[in-house]
């Protein structure tokens, strides 16, 4: 009997981790994780396109997984652009500034013009969702990768 | 020593569940709740401003905590509105259509001067981002509360 009450104990606390673990990823994923792209980002990078209806809102969105380690190429947006923090742990870095950490909850506002970068941390993915601000200013600007030593450069 | 096994292994379950259950929670809640609000909305309801800076942005976003049955007045946007869907279960409905259930991942996108109203669904709390759009073409104009009636009219 006893035996028995153990096993079952056991099994429960195995259920219980297969649940909670499923959680934990079903968590980071509120959003579809989209397609591959494989321009102007260094490393592997899905991007899901939210809203493309420029017309009505001037702005169109989208939900961004960075898997460890990749990252944008710098780029400026000549409307601006926000970004806001979902799940894992992210890098951001404006030109001549210092590389910021991201984490959920956080909200990045990049001003007009300002050349910058994100991407997520070197040992875990990144999921942010982003919008891109007067959208009838025009397209990003690309500027060039990121180099692994601009990227390893935290202060 | 049977016994001191047993009680470690119930110990470890305890622990699991708490850990577990605190995911959870944590995955419904990316933002701040932020402040209880007391205009334009039926029920309890919590807004935690993310960027206010129109200027540079022609937007402003805030995240939105309903508590079951709580929602919005009916309004509508001269800039339009986006809403992402974060957790919970809620509702979405515009002048004179049908009543929609939204659940995490849902994207809303409501054009210029469209009448509508957005709230948690009856039985659950329910918590989205939204965007003000195309800012400057003025504040959001509201007609009066989404009376139980056309709230329980789902049909």
């Amino acid at each position: 009997m006893k035996t028995i009450t153990l096993y079952s104990i056991i099994i429960s606390s195995l259920v219980l981790l297969t649940s909670c673990s499923q959680t934990e990823q079903t968590s980071n994923k509120i959003f579809e994780k989209g397609q591959k792209v494989t321009q102007n980002f260094t490393g592997e990078t899905w991007v899901q396109m939210l809203t493309v209806d420029g017309e009505n809102f001037d702005a169109m969105s989208y939900n961004v997984t960075f898997a460890a380690g990749s990252r944008t190429y710098w780029h400026s947006h000549p409307g601006g652009q926000i970004l806001y923090c979902l799940s894992g742990e992210g890098r951001y870095q404006e030109k001549d500034g210092a590389i910021r950490s991201l984490k959920a909850g956080d909200v990045i506002e990049i001003k007009p013009d300002v050349v910058h970068w994100h991407g997520a941390g070197p040992d875990m993915e990144f999921v942010h969702l982003g919008i891109s601000t007067r959208l009838s200013e025009g397209p990003a600007n690309w500027y060039g990768p990121v180099t692994d030593e601009e990227y390893n450069n935290q202060k």
